[in-house]
């Protein structure tokens, strides 16, 4: 038996942490179970992914210090042989990729990205609210978009056909478990797109940093998707002359504009407080 | 003559760059000038303290590519004798100590923070809204609270007697020009700032993760301080029984909380959708 992974029952006095393999060592931060696997860092990311769907995870690397707090999933590891081990800081770092790991990584299972029909086959009668992510790319405007979505009962992200936007490690952490409250969809063109959505009922609204009507006094439909545009470049135009009604956050004009994943809570909280 | 500052007008052709000095190069982040100097990075930054106080700008470093749309604020350096110089990319990561500089950094004299008596003698009358930063401490957070802040008007935000809180370069590069729009002011003790901000007539509401008044019912008084906590413990449970209100954000539970950020956002949207 040379197995690395240690498979027994966790105890008050885990194995001395050994040092990783070297293939393991020298992983980049994206995992090595190619694209359908990701590395996951941080507590909440990594416990979020135990609550809502532990058969994904694969392996766990973690500080001795973390083991008396996550003690159940280390014992859902063992009764389901999935692999933990105990390892430093330093080994942590080239695992994540960062610091900011908080002395957890996992390689977990991707959840499946929805086509746009299928969610919308699943989705409950009623109110809800989505968000069509055209052009966000930042992983850390992604995560926090990702933790008010969840906050806020979002039902799902949408994503563009040609979008290579995905969650990344960096985006799940910032997400603080929201990456798996809220489901990605893929979206057909935008023709499609936009029937099938208006077919479920949905509005949409465009997004603008000026010229949309004044968000605090709109009357926004109960089943709303809000179309979120890149920091910088906004939204896509043609696409918002495509949208429903037009909506802006009222501003000193001392900033450009909020930042995405700002006004994305403030639009959410914006649909939420008239539930 | 052997200035290496150039006081030159600025031309289509710009000098040569040339190696920085070598304690230039090897200055850390916070800039030369001492605790009154801070070493900005980032355009919005930049151009906010150019708009609101030039004459606080003492050195500038840019990449020739940003020449163009700099004319005012290099014209303005030329007039007034201070120096800048026209630099490598990876100059610019050194002296900014990240890469996130978009082709400035700029040497600038802080700008004072303000004892509450003063920043409330000079307050005009009328509605108003400021941010006590209860355990604030990550610059990303500080730079995304001032934007939001900036855009919604905010007059101020109020440093606890003990906090080590100040604006960094990558808080002012977050808050995108939003540090130069809201003052920031130093508190006394808890109970005199709490009996001066009452006696002009501010009503102090604590946010908590759980537990407050649901934000989207409350009435707000005209003249409101929000107290915000820190990221994961929370607002002073102390404090927070010295307020005359206490708010939540009504979530769904799937998260925590929300960002701290984030939060701040519909909090001061929730204040100015009223005004």
């Amino acid at each position: 038996m040379n197995n690395p992974w240690n498979n027994r029952r966790p105890s008050a006095r885990p194995p001395r942490a050994t040092p990783l393999p070297r293939e393991a060592a020298a992983t980049p931060p994206a995992g090595r179970g190619g694209n359908d696997e990701l590395r996951l860092f941080g507590v909440n990311a990594v416990v979020a992914v135990f609550n809502a769907r532990p058969q994904a995870i694969r392996k766990l690397y973690l500080l001795e210090a973390q083991i008396p707090r996550l003690q159940p999933l280390l014992k859902w590891c063992v009764a389901n042989r999935v692999g933990y081990r105990v390892v430093e800081d330093g080994d942590l770092n080239k695992l994540a990729g960062t610091t900011h790991h908080e002395g957890i990584v996992a390689d977990v299972l991707r959840a499946p990205v929805l086509p746009l029909e299928q969610w919308l086959q699943q989705l409950p009668e009623g109110p809800a609210l989505a968000l069509w992510l055209d052009g966000v790319g930042n992983p850390h405007n992604l995560g926090a978009i990702l933790r008010s979505a969840a906050h806020f009962g979002v039902s799902a992200l949408l994503l563009p056909a040609d979008s290579a936007l995905g969650i990344s490690g960096a985006a799940a952490r910032v997400a603080e478990g929201g990456a798996e409250a809220v489901p990605l969809v893929r979206l057909p063109g935008d023709v499609e797109a936009l029937a099938q959505l208006r077919g479920a009922g949905f509005g949409l609204a465009a997004t603008l940093v000026e010229d949309g009507e004044n968000v605090f006094n709109a009357t926004l439909p109960q089943r709303l998707v809000y179309v979120m545009g890149a920091e910088r470049e906004g939204m896509d135009r043609g696409l918002a002359r495509q949208c429903d009604l037009s909506v802006s956050i009222p501003g000193s004009g001392a900033v450009e504009s909020l930042n995405v994943a700002a006004a994305t809570a403030v639009l959410l909280a914006q649909w939420a407080r008239a539930r």
